[in-house]
């Protein structure tokens, strides 16, 4: 890495964790040529303090002139027989070397040069390039542990069926996912799971039960947690990174490299929206699906119940590229039976008639706040169509301007996120051709504590505001 | 802080930044008891290697029992003397100290007690409420340095005006803003100028060559320095941290966080979307209005031209709140006079007649390819009006409304963003109920290197691309 960039905590994130597990068989090396883009690093060449800091996270530091090929190699020799922690090369440079005039300089960073520069600076270059008095021959790696590609068949029921009974016991999401990740434990032997320091708020200590060597504890430091995801995903393991949504915002940067380089990860963020309740603003995901729908390779769900969050691990298991699944706190009831089939990119209608006046579009927790008001619409004589999303990117296009248009192009949409980015907007954005008049309900304000009921009515997003939403709307 | 929480990368950002700066009035406290959330932390009471780490970072490393009062008032006093270095009080404590059953114990992170044990446990708490015999006075600090909380007024102009004249050579955003930064830093003494060493790129360096005292390298550690942002906020600075806009994605946390805190922060991301060119999908900031819209309590603003960036900088200094300001990297014409004037929530309606077919809303760099779509569409005889949104939240609703009613329901958005939560979403949001028919053009897929007019074409964004959304919006 450049010196420059070792200033990132993720840098630091990652040191810790690799000493805790004692990766002998890792080795990073520093371009420590003192320069920054725009001026000398923070530590310029002060090798002693670069040293000094990764012995004490636990590293082996070995400093080298990184312009000799003989010093390098011992010092990759050295890195290789260490049997009990990692190894930093520490490698002194001169930005530029060999380019005369520029060697050493500030201000040349990412500069091309001036023609008659370049050709005295090539011709330079080429006069230093005489043979190798030593023929050098690399120590190939022998084959390490085979990274395991098993390809499991009919991954999407492999985990089984989910085993929440229709009108039974109530259900949160996050257990919902907990359960199908430990189901599929066993039949996708691809699948590790990663923690930050929440797994006994996710569940996903169920899973660490039955494949404790699939777990890994990443502690609090999400940066490295998904850039660990990442480099699983990279050598074909399934990554599921299981963090509360809100801290997902910490490794936002990682997110976006993991979508330009079309990563097979998936990001758990758990305890969205103000449906958290008590616990407070600062620890409810209420951008998430901003930040996460606006990758175009991210594929995002959301489900409502246990049954659709079971279905929903299993399916983003299967799919291949990232995925991000927003999952709640609060226990709900069980929406859908066992046999219920859900697919990426697909919703489910579950109320509709030939006299519905509206369109209410919900996801979540506020898909029961839909069907509370739906009876209470129905009673004044107002059919309403009601959806859960389910899939919020890609999204059923094709359902949502059918029961549009069925509707009189009359569309509410009802989210426990912020109104921008939101699952609205991705529902406005579909029917953006459609000339329908739409009715965004979500949290438009930095909510407080209170009681999850309290919240969702005093931010705007509880049945009797989808009522008079829908009320309005037929004004 | 906590001790898993020392875990988190922007720990080591902001202890490496303290121990640079020599900040011997700092002392920090982490409380180490061991426990996690869900776990024992990584180090749980390895304080030697605590100490370690903190001392190769360059502080004062102070071990001592968490629950003696005359040992941490020792600390305090031993931090208060230490002249070079900032300090940190490494306390050893018990978590849930003096409850017996559960004191230093394992699953009890934000428990509550049920009734018979919390009565044993208070009433040995209220046992061991013995007065002290020591009486303890504080030396409370002198008054420092006062922050400065001057009241410039008519900030709005106390830059001065835009050198740009209409016609006149090409300027880039990036310079517009720099330009004022720089003509502010008389003005108006409570701005400091916060840089990730991109200080040559974004142009802040002059603003650090008129007021050196006021502009802090961050080096390459996004989150500290939005952290210290934060920070400057709190104690009456106007603090302009300036990024790469690709890179704030590191400090969304940190952003989230401001929001909640409604912090007077001002954000700019430059370098924005695919019309950097060459330097490819990592360096592109594409979701930087997704992130910083989602915030209710952030203004964004997203100039044009170098006029309007000039005016966009000083709008932002002036307004109370966080804020981002979204910059991009190439130059372009001047499209405003010096005497124009900007105000948050308002846009610019660049083109209009009484025969408008459609509505064109763009910013940034679609400005131009709106314009050059315009005088295509005329030769055609296709009237269109065209709008700056400039202000992308708040935005101008009434001018937006008014106008997609004076052109036939018909509006076309184009942004150098990705298609979800950028600022296409937020004029479909602004236009919900209106019925209108939109077509969003914003970047919808992982995009790649080239010259920017390419990438602009390639990706879906150029005046063709408008010109042909136009036509087929009309068909």
């Amino acid at each position: 890495m450049g010196d420059g960039e070792s200033a990132e905590g993720s840098v630091w994130e990652a040191a810790q964790w690799a000493a805790l597990r004692n990766l002998n068989n890792l080795c990073a090396i520093i371009d420590i040529n003192r320069l920054g883009q725009s001026q000398p690093t923070m530590l310029q060449w002060d090798l002693d303090v670069y040293r000094a800091r990764w012995e004490a996270f636990g590293w082996q530091a070995l400093l080298v002139d990184g312009h000799s090929i003989p010093d390098l190699i011992a010092a990759f020799e050295t890195a290789a027989q260490v049997s009990d922690r990692p190894t930093i090369v520490l490698a002194r440079t001169l930005k530029g070397k060999g380019l005369i005039g520029i060697e050493g300089l500030e201000h040349w960073h990412g500069k091309a040069l001036d023609k008659p520069t370049a050709a005295k600076v090539v011709a330079e270059l080429e006069s230093q390039l005489t043979g190798a008095s030593h023929q050098w021959k690399p120590n190939l790696p022998t084959a390490g542990r085979s990274i395991s590609q098993t390809k499991t068949t009919d991954r999407a029921t492999s985990g089984g069926k989910p085993p929440y009974a229709l009108g039974g016991k109530e259900v949160a999401t996050r257990k919902g996912f907990a359960d199908s990740l430990t189901a599929l434990a066993n039949a996708d032997p691809r699948i590790v799971v990663l923690d930050g320091d929440v797994e006994n708020s996710t569940y996903t200590e169920e899973f660490e039960k039955v494949a404790p060597h699939r777990f890994l504890e990443g502690y609090i430091a999400e940066q490295n947690i998904i850039g660990m995801a990442m480099g699983l995903a990279a050598r074909g393991k399934v990554p599921f990174a299981s963090l509360f949504s809100c801290f997902v915002t910490r490794a936002y940067d990682f997110i976006r490299l993991a979508a330009i380089s079309h990563l097979n990860i998936k990001i758990i963020g758990t305890h969205c929206g103000v449906s958290i309740g008590e616990d407070g603003p600062t620890q409810m995901g209420l951008e998430d699906l901003a930040m996460s729908c606006a990758e175009p390779d991210f594929t995002v769900l959301y489900p409502a119940d246990g049954t659709s969050a079971w279905k929903a691990t299993a399916l983003i298991a299967e799919h291949t590229g990232p995925c991000y699944l927003r999952i709640g706190r609060p226990n709900s009831p069980i929406l859908y039976g066992p046999d219920e089939q859900f697919a990426i990119g697909r919703c489910k209608v579950l109320k509709q008639s030939g006299r519905d006046k509206a369109l209410v579009v919900a996801a979540g927790i506020t898909v029961f706040e839909a069907l509370t008001a739906y009876d209470q619409l129905q009673k004044e004589g107002i059919s309403v169509r009601i959806i859960d999303l389910f899939s919020v990117q890609p999204l059923d296009r094709d359902e949502l301007i059918a029961s549009a248009r069925a509707t009189g192009g009359i569309v509410i949409t009802v989210e426990d996120h912020y109104a921008h980015g939101g699952l609205g907007d991705a529902v406005l954005s579909a029917l953006a051709e459609e000339r329908v008049g739409a009715y965004k309900l979500a949290i438009r304000e930095i909510p407080h504590s209170g009681k999850p009921e309290q919240l969702i009515e005093k931010f705007g997003i509880s049945s009797g505001h989808i009522v008079n939403a829908v009320k309005s709307a037929l004004r």
